[in-house]
């Protein structure tokens, strides 16, 4: 549903529950796509939401609606539910969906539905969560296909309808030997159309893609959109099916990692917590600005150093906000390529020195283009004033400096980092910046000084 | 297959290059996944290249590989390929794909292929290539099956083996009238466990996800992302069907956009160019350093402007450095939140006032924190050979203004732009970083002076 639909919607319904007309906001609910309530929901207050949750019929779309509002993190319609409440939402969730949920609530009320949940459906769930929340256990679903290799085309089928009602998207159908491990794969489009009487190991795929269930949850989804396929298995050390991944939850993952990424590439921790309160959010982004903070200092004690050279030329002060802010621009440039490069898998590792002499050409060239025009601009500004051309000289040559030692930093930083398997998404942001920061000024001063004879 | 295994069996494919060990690199070739193989053939001369793509003996892997080749921007392979071995190959790829392969093809041989293809087929490529590139028509498949209403499930299975032997995922079968107009859906699933003899019409589903053939693909995206769904049919204005964009294209859409809002975010244009020439990287990135540039000259006026200040307290200029990157880094932290929440769907346009306002509190706190510890730190170094606290108290306090008024200005453009559906993105990194140094600057310099009685 379009923006604009979606907005007239919700004005439509804050407007049935000022009224208090149920009978129609009963009629809405059930004919919106939860997905689409969802979004609506988070402008709402918690008590029109517990109102308008409990006139949706299909209990169903009910589960679908508490997934879609807690990956915003409404926990607050969630905390209203008591035990009861949510067993019964619970009974129509996908066991992945329940394991989330509950690994989100406080902890007694998590015991207490697990407790009072059936043993197998339990026991399910806290499989679940025995798995670290960013690996393939994780993010599994432990609904799939798994039939044995003996059985017909036609027998497949009926077993899909007979054992498998519930399997959302059988697309694949897996197949198993005795010990429940995985052996092959047949789509359920072959099924239909080979000879009913043809044993599934005649036909099934062998060479499979699997991964185990220890896997971060970002090389499954690398996997996944590499080869095109729809789910990925997942599989235990002994090779044996425990769940499977499907490409609904790699379009998660993928826009969270990119999120985590760009997050992390500016200095503000990992997780997206615009959500939460400010003092959470401050706690988050107070360490990482501290690098910056050292930086600034290191600075100002060099400078301080240069004392004399200011009180001879207090010109020179004038031109630092310049050179910083080209300096850093350049660098954030050619930092980001690189993370972003080495993420997308566009660069490789590799080819360190191809991209960071590229990235020193690059620079080098801006450095000379901005240096010239900057110094030119020095020059007309101040240059009546000082009788020397050397001022603008200096600031030219600065620029020309802290653009390329920029480039140069900022895309030999993440390679260094990627060779050695550290994230490179970390190093950028206020590192960089920061350390170009202050070899920039130490190189303008040094240059000035010994221009200008200071 | 891991970076590891790549990473061998590239050094493998190397050496049986050298050794000319033709039957050996023969059996490899043809055992790898072309996905693999693609990763591999980036780092090869152009000549292996051909020697080892002509040893594969499945047609379909080698549209499969130069498809995947092309993503990288390989062309040199490409264009040693001529017009018959080029036709060669795509007799085995998808329209979509043969379609975005001659549009990167220089004109004439483009213009060559077309004239050769037999008339259906380039009819249907050209069909592909009116559409805007970034569009559902421009990334749509237009290989998709359709039938009509009335047939049985029963006949809907025969008619998928015998007239869409080519579709590449029929799990959605989507169901047209006699004027090709889209009236429903069913799932491969449900072909199969229904009555054999039940016409479509009466388990179809109508109500259906579709998008028009001039839709942006980020929107295209995200309602297949929003919706669960595995593809969503394109119709053109008088709902009558034209392709499908299915969820492995969604994939690629969502990566492509997360580095194209990166790249805006850090002033580096919108594509990734890293694979370019130096000149042409060069000239991409120099008009976004423009308004770092003019912002820098408009700030070393301003610091003209306060020369006397200066010439009596040379110490302020120390601080420069400490003040602008304090700002600067809390400025970007903040419009990178904004961005990618206004992007993801985690923060609404309609928050405004609140998104603003907290980041505000977030600002004035980190700035008091920093502010007065980077006071201190100046008091610290400076205050035995100056004699007032004065200088200290203003460092602290243009850090506090600094790192205030960068949160504001982080968070405010960035809702501005989206609530009068301006892209965000583009505002951040180079514009909102030079804004926050000229205000900066300014306040230092005019805090100081008055409490250091210049």
């Amino acid at each position: 549903m379009s923006e604009q639909k979606n907005k007239i919607l919700e004005e439509t319904i804050k407007r049935l529950l000022r009224r208090g007309a149920h009978s129609n906001l009963r009629k809405i609910v059930n004919k919106t796509h939860a997905a689409d309530l969802s979004v609506i929901f988070r402008n709402l207050s918690v008590d029109s939401q517990r109102r308008l949750f409990y006139m949706i019929d299909d209990y169903e779309q009910r589960a679908v609606l508490l997934s879609e509002l807690t990956e915003y993190t409404i926990t607050d319609f969630i905390e209203t539910m008591d035990v009861d409440e949510l067993l019964e939402v619970f009974d129509y969730m996908p066991a992945d969906d329940v394991a989330d949920l509950i690994a989100d609530l406080p902890k007694e009320t998590a015991e207490a539905v697990l407790d009072k949940m059936n043993n197998e459906e339990s026991e399910e769930v806290e499989d679940l969560l025995s798995y670290d929340d960013d690996t393939a256990g994780g993010i599994m679903v432990p609904d799939f296909v798994a039939l044995s290799e003996v059985i017909t085309a036609k027998g497949a089928i009926e077993s899909l309808q007979k054992d498998f009602p519930d399997v959302e998207m059988p697309f694949y159908l897996y197949v198993v030997d005795d010990n429940e491990r995985l052996v092959g794969v047949v789509s359920l489009r072959q099924l239909v159309v080979v000879k009913p009487t043809t044993p599934l190991k005649e036909f099934m795929t062998t060479d499979i893609f699997s991964v185990r269930t220890d896997m971060d949850q970002e090389e499954v989804a690398k996997i996944v959109a590499h080869y095109d396929i729809l789910a990925v298995p997942v599989v235990d050390d002994s090779n044996r099916l425990m769940g499977i991944v499907t490409v609904d939850d790699v379009i998660d993952i993928f826009r969270q990692e990119a999120t985590e990424d760009i997050l992390k590439m500016a200095g503000v921790g990992e997780e997206f917590v615009e959500t939460q309160s400010v003092v959470s959010s401050t706690r988050i982004r107070l360490p990482w600005l501290f690098a910056s903070c050292l930086g600034g200092i290191l600075a100002f004690s060099i400078i301080g150093h240069f004392e004399s050279s200011l009180k001879q030329a207090t010109y020179l002060a004038a031109f630092l906000p310049v050179i910083m802010g080209m300096g850093g621009n350049v660098g954030t440039q050619s930092s980001t390529i690189v993370v972003r490069g080495l993420a997308t898998g566009r660069l490789l590792s590799s080819e360190l020195w191809h991209v960071v002499s590229k990235e020193l050409c690059i620079g080098l060239i801006l450095g000379t283009i901005y240096g010239g025009l900057i110094a030119l601009a020095a020059e007309i500004r101040f240059g009546a004033e000082l009788n020397t051309g050397m001022l603008a000289v200096s600031v030219g040559l600065a620029v020309l400096c802290s653009m390329s030692i920029a480039a140069l930093m900022g895309s030999l930083v993440p390679m260094i980092l990627g060779r050695i398997h550290v994230d490179p998404a970390v190093a950028t942001g206020p590192f960089v910046t920061t350390s170009v920061d202050i070899i920039s000024v130490y190189c303008y001063f040094t240059i000035a000084t010994h221009l200008l004879g200071l």
